[in-house]
């Protein structure tokens, strides 16, 4: 598939950048707000880097590198080219998520030059371990934009996968560390959800 | 569709965010590498700001600001959900281009609080306008990434519609004013486009 370019640089990196043409045919349990078809991973990397920015004014700490948050947020998902989207509830996956995902990166970063490599490489270690406040609210933002899918489009896939509150709550954890005014948002769109009877209720009086 | 939550500016930030939804439904010319289907202008916003990110070495000023590069390929095509993706080579789709793109333009950021809207319309302005170096950058690639997934899908989208060498040429203009290697590189593919009876070529001896 790839020619040998006089440039041997750049030879490497765009055989990476025909590579990772493959996250645009990777799919995710989101469906599109127009619910036509399921959502597939680049253009979800596009429309989180996107809220990343929209949403940055609602940050608690305004001085965060919101360039690092985007170069995270853009390449994070490349290692579901190989390992797959594993489903947010789907624990069985999580088993060894962390495994397949990190012979991901090695093959797929391994494509560029070693100084390009290790810098992006790094990135998605950062965004991995979720410590600093920039790979936080890159996470967070991750983990709002499929709610707000199901919000839109009546629980679609709330409903097809049998998803309730407690383990959207549970997901959403991260939004809690990095902004007040977004995670007050995230419960009250998860109450009026439960409201309209598109999302199971379990932390109610009915259940448990 | 839309909700009006107890935060205002969210609740206008919210309904934008679920608008450029569908910028994921509008397709381009251009196929994905592996030529399963046409690719849409949300995944090709991606893949672009990755390029952008991967190819920073070559730009001959390594002095640009590569964060507002970043942001203006984020955006710069939303203006495709009302105004649709105009083909690089459809002279009479260009007549009106500017004039449908700008109200698109004052449609969807409209959407935005005042301030927002003001700051993403000059990124928009700014890109459309390609007087500043970054935003010379940012057109390079985004001019030069349909090509290289010509090259790639052996030719598909320049043999359906029958696209000369000297179009091409003339539409990847851009690159030699922002990148000495990126324009070699170009020249050299192009070259070989043609070697292979991917590209029809109107430059040589056999025609005009």
């Amino acid at each position: 598939m790839n020619d040998n370019w006089n440039n041997k640089r750049l030879t490497r990196q765009i055989e990476f950048l025909v590579e990772v043409d493959k996250l645009k045919s990777v799919t995710r349990r989101t469906f599109l707000i127009d619910k036509s078809r399921n959502e597939n991973v680049a253009e979800h990397s596009w429309h989180i880097s996107l809220m990343a920015l929209l949403m940055k004014e609602h940050a608690d700490n305004l001085d965060m590198d919101l360039y690092r948050v985007i170069r995270m947020l853009l390449l994070h998902d490349l290692v579901e080219i190989d390992a797959g989207d594993t489903f947010a509830y789907d624990a069985e996956g999580y088993l060894d998520k962390e495994e397949r995902e990190n012979a991901a990166a090695q093959r797929l970063f391994g494509i560029l030059p070693d100084d390009q490599r290790n810098e992006w490489m790094a990135l998605w270690r950062e965004f991995e371990d979720g410590i600093t406040y920039e790979s936080r609210y890159a996470a967070a933002i991750d983990r709002l934009h499929p709610v707000i899918h199901n919000y839109y489009t009546g629980g679609e896939s709330w409903q097809k996968n049998r998803i309730f509150r407690s383990q959207v709550m549970k997901r959403m954890a991260p939004i809690e560390t990095v902004s007040e005014t977004l995670w007050t948002f995230t419960l009250e769109l998860l109450q009026r959800a439960v409201d309209k009877g598109i999302l199971l209720d379990d932390t109610g009086d009915e259940e448990d």
